[in-house]
This record gives C-alpha cells, structure tokens and sequence, in this order.
C-alpha cells in the first residue's frame, strides 16, 4: 500500500479521465511531433482560452517550460527578477542560468509574491555594460507560498513592468489554483493582466506529464519550436501531452479539481492551526499550507505522511494538498498532529 | 481516421501491455522524482540485465538522454565524434552544442557507421590548446541508416578507443531492434562490448513516452543526477515512466516488438526492391528502410503512407517500422509502389 | 589635457617601470602562446612568490581570470557563494553566470567580506538534486568595498570551508593592495591561508593590461589551459604580459605601487571626512574611500574629477587612488570639496 | 638571441610607430572602458574608413573578436557555415560552440574558400525543428590557406546570401594582407562588398594586442556591447588598444606592413618551389605559404626556425610571413632548405 501525503501536488497519480483520454486516443499512427490532430484540436482550444493570438508549445515538465520561456523573453546579459521563493530560483538545480545563460536578480519577499517597491531599487545599472540589464519579471501565480496575486495586483505590476520596458513572465504550474481561487478564467489571471508568456502546469494538477509555454505577446513566439527542440522538451508522440490537456480543459476539469485541492488546503490549515505548537506562517489561498511546528515532531509526522521541510533554520514545513487529498487524508493527519501536540506537552 | 505510415517508430501509439502497466500504476499517492517502489524495482531491473554496477536514470525523450551523457562524459573543451548521420549531429537542433558547450566531430560515413580507421585522422592536435580535444566516441546502435554493428565491430572499436584515452557513448534509441537482430541480451551490445554510457530508448518501441541513461562506467554516473534536474529532465511522477520500463522488460517485451519491427522492415525491403525504379541504398539490419526513389513518385506516396525524404538532394527517402507495422500496411504500401511506378513507365 | 580624478585604479596609466619592459622585449621574434623566455621566466618566478606547485596562466583581463578559475572549480550544478558585492556578482555583466553555467548565491555582507556566520544558513539542500550545490566561495582581497580579510580571518574561512568540501577563490584584483597594508607577501594573504585559486590583478596597479589565474591547488589546473583558450583569453604575442608581470615583480614594484595608492586613500579619507556633511562609510584598509555625501554635489565634483556613484538610492560615492595619485590631486579634490560644501550652507 | 622563424605573424614583435603611440599616450589619468578621446578619435576613424554608420567595439584577440560577432549575429539554435580549415573551426578550441550555443558547420574546401555552390547542399532543413538553421556564413580574408576571394567573388557570395537570408561574417585577422594584395582599401574588401560584421585584426599585422569587432549591418550592433563585457573581452584601460588602431591607420600604415609580408611571402615561395622535394601546394596570395616536404626534414628545419605542421598526415608545413621578415630570414631559410634537400638525396 502506498503512504499518503502532502509532499506535492505531483505525489498524486493521475486523475481518472485524463487516463482515459491517453486510453482513447492510444489507436494506431499519427504524425509525430504534434502534426496530430489531437495537438492541433487542443492548440485551437489554446486560442480559445487565451486569446487567437496565443500561440501554445507543450513540453515535458515546468523547468523545461520556464527555461524555454525565459530564453524566448532574455538575451544572456539580460536578467530576470524573481522571489527568492521563486521556483526558477532555489528548485531548478540552476536550470535557468544553466540554459539562458542570464543571471537572475532574487528578491526577499515575505510571501512570495513581488511588487513594484520590491523591485524598484533593483532597476539600477539600465544602459551600462558592466551590468546585467533587468529584462523579465518573473513572477509565480499561485506562488510557491501558497499566496495569490489578485488581478488588480497583477495588473499593476504588468503595466508597471511595460512602462519601464520590462516583459512579465509567469510560473503558472499552479495556474489553476490560482484561477479557482481567484474564481476567474486561466486567461484573466495572465494574459488578461498583461502576461507576457506562461508557463501552464498540468502534472500538478492531474496530469500524468505535459506543460505548455504560451505565448501572448506576438514578438516572443518566434524562433520559440526551435528553442523547444534545443531544449531537448518536443515530445514525439504529442498526441499523449495534447490528449490530456484537452480532458483538462473540458468542462473545466482544470477547475474542479484545484476547487478540490484548494478546499483540501483550508480545511487542513484550519484544523492544523487548532493544535497548540502549530503556526501558520502563510495566508492559505490555493493549496499550499506553511506552518512552523516543533522540530521533534517532524520526523514522527513523516513516519507516517510524506511532506517537506521548507526552512530547516525555522523549523518551517510544507503541506500541499491535490485534486485528490480525501477528507480522511486531513483528518488523519490533523488527529495525528493533535496526538503528538499532547504527546509533547506532557 | 488516422493515416498509417512509416515515417518513425514514433508515429505509433503505446503498446497495449504498456498502457496497462501505466493504467495499473495510478493508483494513489506516490514519492515524486523516483522516490517510489516502482522505480526502485525498475532500476534493480536495469541493474540484473546490464550489471550491478549499473546507474540508471530515467529522462524524458532521447536528445534528452544524449545531452545528459555526454555532459557526465566530456569537459566543454573537448570534444564529440560522431559519424556525419548521427542523431545528435542532425536531428537534435543543435542541442548537444548548446548544452554540452562541446564541439561535435562529424565523420562522413558510408552506412552510418564509425571505425577505427575513419576517425584515426581527427584524433590530432592532443594537448594542443588551440584546439578541442576528442574525449567520446558517439556511436549510434542500430545507425540511422538503418545498420548494425555487429559484438566484434563493437568491441574492437571500444576497446580501440579506451586505449587512446576516450569514451565511448551509445545512443540506443534503437537498442531493441539492435539487440533482436543480432539475437543477443541489450548488455551484449552495449556493457559488455565496452560502452561506458549508453541512451536506452524506449519511445520508439511502444512506450509513451521516456528514455534511459545507462551508466556503465561508474565514474561517469557521479554528479549525473543533478545533471539530469538542471538539463529539465527529472520527472516528477516518476513511477509513469518505471511503469513502461517494467513492462518494457517483462518477458522481454522489447524484444518481441523489436523483432516484429525489423521482419517487417524486410518484407518492405524485399518488396519494395522487386519494384523497378526503386534502389535500396543500405543493408536492411534492424527496422529502417532507405530507397533512392524518381522524386515525382514521393508526393503521390505520401498522400497515402506518411514518411519522410532522407535527402532531398539524392532523392533518398527513409522507411521505418514499427511494434505495430502490419502485413496490411506493407503490402497496400507495396501495391502502390507498384502501381505508380507502372503509371510512370508508360 | 587629460581630466585626473578617482573614478577607478585603471584610469591611471602604465608605472614607467613597466612600460620600459614593454619596449625592452619589443626585440625581433618569440614563440606565440608562452613558448617564449620571458613567460618561462616569469612562470618561475611565480612559483618562487607563490611556492613550487603553483601553476600560474596569464589572462587578458579580471573577468577573464574570474570566469576561468570558476570554470575550473565548479560544475554547472555547483553554486558559487560571494558577497553581494562583489565584482563576480555586479560587475561583470553575468558573465560568471554565462560562461560557467552556474548560479552565484550573493550574501549582503555590510562590508564586503564573507564570514563563516553569514555562509552556513546558505549551505543547505546539499545531496538534494532540486538545488545547486555549493562549491565554491569566492572571495576578494582587498574587497571591493576598501576593507581587508586579515590573515587570521582568511585562514579561518579558509579552513572551515575546506572541511565543508568547499573550494576558495580569491578575487585578487586588488591582491597588491591587501598585501601592501598587512605588511606581508603575496602568498601569504593567498596560498599560504589556503586560498585554491587566486585571480591575481596586474592592471589596477600600473600594468597596461594583464592578469593571471594561479593556481595552488593542484587538482584543479588540470584542463585549464583549454579553458583559458576556448574562454578567448590566450594572447599569441604573451611576452607583452609576462614582461609586465616580470616588471611588476622586481624589486616589489607592486609593493611600493599599492603602499603609494594605499596612502593616497588614507589621506583622502582623512581629509574629506573633516568637511560637514561628508560620512565615510566604511573602513578605509586599502585604495578604496567610500562615502556619503549630498546628492547635489555629484555633478559639482564630477566636473573637475572623475569618480562613480557607488549607490544611487543611499547617494554613495567610490573614490579610489592608484600609483600615479598625486599630494596635489587629493588636495585639489579635498579643496573643492570644502568650497562645495561651504556653497551648500549658505 | 631570439630564434627568427615563419611560425606565425604573431611571432613577431610590435610595430616601432605602434610603440611609440603606447608611450605615447601613456600621460595621466583617462577614463576607462573607452571614455577617452583617443578612443573616441579612434572610432571616427573607424567610421571614415569603412562608412558612417559603421559601429566598431574594440576587444582583445581575434577568437574574442570572432566569438562576439558570432553572438550578435545568431541564436543558439541557428548556424554558422565556414570552411573546414576556418580558424573558428580548428584554432579556437571549440569557443565558438561554447560561447554561442551554435552548431558550425563546416564545409570542405581545397583552398579555405567558400563559393555558392559548395554551401547550397547545407542549405536544408529550413523552417524544421530538428535541425539546425543556417544563419551566418563565415568566410576568412585572406584565408587560413594563404588565399584571397576577389572583390567579384565576396560581392557574389554576399548577395547570394542576402537573398537566402543569412548574413556574413567576416574573420579578418589578416584583413590588411588581403587589401594590401587586392590593392583596394579595407572597405572594399569587407563593407562595400555586402559583409555584415567584420573581425578586423591588428596583433598579427605589427600590434601588441587589440582587434576590432566591425559592425556594419546596423541591427546587429545593437546590445553588442554587453555581448563585449559578458565575454570578458571589454579592455578597462581602452587608450592602449585605441592608441595602436590610430598609428595603424596613420599614413596606412597597415597596407605597408601588410604589403611587406605578402612580399615576403612570394619570395619565400619562389625560392622554396626550386627546391626538389619541395612542392607547393596552394595560391601565394597574402602572407603564407603552405609546402609539402618530406617528413625527415621538418625537424632539421624546426631546430633554426620556427614554424607548423599544419597537416602531419600529408606532411604539410606552413610558413608565414610578417611586417619585420627580412631578406635575411628568407635567404637562410631557403639557404637551409636546399642543403638539407641536397644532402637527403645524397
């Protein structure tokens, strides 16, 4: 039997109809590397979400879309902002600076999320050689603090960006919790706001493998299939990313599911934050709860769920919920706490 | 209605018995990135049939696993030979030089092969510092063109290289048709022969999607695993790409679909070559087809079968089959062959 | 006439000694590349300042020098710590970032210096593949920022990364200047504290161009000369550079140089820090005079004498001295400087 | 004494005019990085000789030259065409590669000289994904094999290109011997004959150090300047290099340098043809000269003069000549020659 847990939203399997669409379109050939019609029904359905003028590039996972992003959007002497949270800058093993060749500016931000004060003093250097010159604020919606920008704030922060001639990239590996949460379309939560290019997370959020980068901004798209494939992230046999991104797509699948996992992480935060020696550190928006807990609790609560330590100095963890976190997950897990709690004040 | 062909193995879908492994996997919570039974077992699996010093680590697509090889086997100071046809020389966008920083050495070759004798005249300028110095040989087994090298050939030229200080790498995106035509275990024509890295495909021959780097050569595998995070090609959920590679191995699956590919690549030969007009251009070895056909017969062909012109320039088209070429396919193909090349005589 | 001022060490000229030496070899023809006598010479003569293992390869310039000891340390996955002050980190464009693949972790640091305090709570994720791995901690001597590591200091950095499996690299730009205020040798505030790999400088202290990456740590000099040359820092005509080094070494030329420019900041700093409204804002330990003064003086000064804002936001400037600084260049400067501020209170 | 010899250009010293221009303008303090009047002199210099909207950034050595023009002119994904014996392809160990991400392909050609019908068969793929897109072509005048294109043939091949869309780059390190020998000025030779970025040597034609990067497509110089700092080729006291361009121009003093070393060149041709067993083997156009002896007498020779093998298969040599070759090292050396013939038949 397989532990449970709140490691990641990726420990999940993969939800039950996007198996049956990888199921269903397994009959015989087609055209490779998206020739397919199955890739170019869920292209159209792209354009449908985003606007006619997205152009959409599926890849494996969410650093292959992040550096594919960011190498349409940045010469090597630009640089891109971001979070010290930032995925692309502490979960990516370098990737980013590996691949672009560019050097990412990190900011300290108390919840993950960037504002125009953040990165105003940051903006220095413009038109001189020996310095990066800021190209791209990258920013991660929901971020990896489990917070939101709302769509005023992310409105701000895009024109903010244009006016100095800055290009907005987003992280959306959680996109669709952020767009449940927010109770708004994918398109209104990025292009919409004024989004350059997304990075859209589907492994996250059901799916078995497949991100896309999409395009909004015209100028970006070009020579971007090439990058792809030098990138080493053109799948062959396309039809198995598209087919799942089009059950994700229908009837809001996408939706239901991070409604779900969102729920999922309330109720846990709630309940957690019940149990004396529990702080919650973070704002719980999508499906992420952050809580400093005892250190000698870790590893008895880890014998039995799997979840990571986000800060070990602070004694910091992360509990993320799924599409398919039960109630019985939760509970179990906050009975578990309680016990412990007792357990330590005794 | 899909439209069948011969343009790669990749135009065909998932092996039935591979779709059920993936189908029998998802089910509940998992540790992400490799942590999981199923990859546990698999990587055991790699090690009984390659040896117990194996490293195996699994990776998204085939330019993926050439790129992450050659970084473990080569500073960006030295370089790779290749034969002039070799995958990562044409096919890869030019992804080995931009994530290797190294220089490829491209040997013309006749059958796509590489011997001793063709690159004995570039292994000049060693220790020259104006110039790369050659560390990997890259070979691919079978060859793009469709040929094999036999044990012999193979260990003579890796014992011949490691003599001279250099590496030998093999790209194996064909390994099974390679293996089941020469009738041996993988280890035979790779570990055994002397290869100290090998490219395990697994895309071609009726897998979704996934790939292996197989390090044979321990003092190559160390530092790798970070190499495959930063080049994009961890997965997260990692037990659906252990899954097919279970299966891939049970009962020698590979084998059976390997050996179905390449018979029908000799019926197509065999019939093809009967059809005058038509010139086979290379020994039929594993489970490609090359042809010099008139240029006028190639649109009229490929509104009905797709395939791909080799080289434009000589007329050369590429056929390849697949775990899933049927009687039906090669010879409603081989009808048509004949009757275009009937409608052109007269 | 040419304006003076305190804008950098390399806006002075070539020391008299040493342009002399520059003609001196200037006498028919040598090998290319550092086959000549000159170079064999002055590569003993490091190994005689150095100690007998040093390997010691002559760059173009500090940045070249940088990113080729970094190459030699550090793997693409692997991190390279320093201060967030430093010259890797702000003013080299990215090119550490571009040409060696890796991510620099920067640590505000209030002086410019690193210490083992503010280092460990970056030392995480190691082993974990999510993460770059630190390395490298890449120190500068005299620091950018005008103050000094003492040898104790050095020695304990030293020796507490080295038991953490980490490498040091000196930023040595300004290495005459360190050694010239603590009274010692050049090894001894490099090699002998346990410094692996030092960027020497040569033209901040009255060379034309020139500087070299030497190596005391002998595991790591192997391959650098292709790194030298494929990072296009190989000069053909290398008499040119060794002559100067040759120069700069005889009778201490470098010494007496930096004990010049070191006391041409001391008096600098003493007298300006007498005029109202100026605030010194760090040690002055070498060439280096950091201060605060009213925003509207800038352009006042800058019309008579060259020198950078160090910090718009905090409206500090940089004043730094070299050999070739003059009694009357600090009086002119410190004189206007008074006239300024006396203007400013009526 | 030095030993004399035929190594490379680059074995000769420094021009006396030159050295007296760096001692010249070794007076007081500039401004760095190119902010100096003879910097700026240097560059309207630059602009009468090959147009005004010419856009010229100084920088070390000729790969350094080669590697940023290369940058400004493609994406990693894109390549660069040149011939087999192309200093980028052979000499710079692999820095091409490295610092742009390209893959170069490199065509064979029996005189170093590329022509529209030696490149048209590379001219596939376009638009494909996989493979590599063509984008700069790479030709060397004079080239590595001592040869020139006419001023018919570099228009042609640059307008060939133009209409395909590729751009032209040009390796000029030995620019001055080619318009010294085509009797027209550098512009005619490079500008006015539809090259896009230009490589303009000075070291090998009587320089210390310092070449050209000369931009005359204006949307390709844009940002180079950065490209320049991020490679570690930005020179801080730019007088010097500036200084040694402006003697090269006075009075041209390149084309008499240059048409002394052609000269010597034919010399040494005439002479070493009349020797038996010596055989040349290419065009005496510029300022080399490529032989084939026998094997036995290259060691003799080596033990009085300089110079390469340049192809030990073949048992070819070259010899080049300079701005200081003498009768006298022409005389000995054929002297030589002809006495080991003489003895070897005996």
């Amino acid at each position: 039997m397989n532990k449970r847990g709140f490691a990641s939203d990726n420990n999940a399997g993969v939800h039950p109809l996007i198996m049956q669409a990888l199921n269903d379109v397994n009959n015989g050939h087609t055209v490779g590397y998206g020739g397919d019609v199955y890739t170019q029904d869920c292209l159209n359905l792209f354009k449908k979400e985003f606007g006619e003028e997205t152009e959409t590039f599926f890849v494996y996972n969410g650093t292959g879309a992040n550096i594919i992003a960011l190498q349409a959007m940045a010469r090597p002497y630009e640089a891109v902002i971001c979070a010290h949270t930032a995925h692309i800058n502490v979960d990516e093993c370098g990737a980013p600076e590996k691949q672009t060749g560019c050097k990412l500016i990190d900011i300290w931000s108390p919840d993950g999320k960037l504002t125009p004060e953040l990165i105003e003093p940051y903006l220095t250097g413009g038109g001189v050689e020996h310095h990066v010159q800021p190209k791209v604020i990258s920013i991660t919606q929901s971020t990896e603090m489990g917070t939101l920008y709302s769509l005023l704030e992310l409105k701000a922060l895009c024109s903010w960006a244009h006016d100095r001639g800055l290009l907005v990239h987003m992280d959306g590996a959680r996109l669709s919790n952020a767009a449940a949460a927010l109770n708004c379309s994918m398109a209104e939560t990025s292009a919409n706001a004024g989004v350059d290019v997304l990075s859209l997370g589907g492994t996250k959020n059901g799916m078995m493998f497949g991100e896309a980068v999409v395009v909004f901004n015209k100028d970006l798209s070009n020579g971007l299939k090439f990058i792809r494939k030098q990138s080493a992230q053109l799948h062959s046999k396309m039809r198995f990313i598209s087919a799942q991104f089009n059950a994700f797509f229908t009837n809001e699948l996408w939706r239901l599911n991070a409604l779900h996992a969102n729920k999922m992480a309330q109720k846990l935060a709630k309940e957690a934050s019940k149990v004396p020696g529990v702080s919650i550190t973070q704002k719980v928006e999508a499906n992420g709860v952050f809580a400093i807990i005892p250190k000698q609790w870790i590893e008895t609560l880890k014998e039995q769920y799997f979840f990571y330590t986000w800060d070990e100095n602070r004694s910091e963890v992360r509990w993320m919920t799924a599409f398919d976190t039960t109630d019985e997950d939760i509970e179990g897990f906050t009975k578990l706490l309680r016990e412990i709690a007792k357990k330590d004040t005794n």
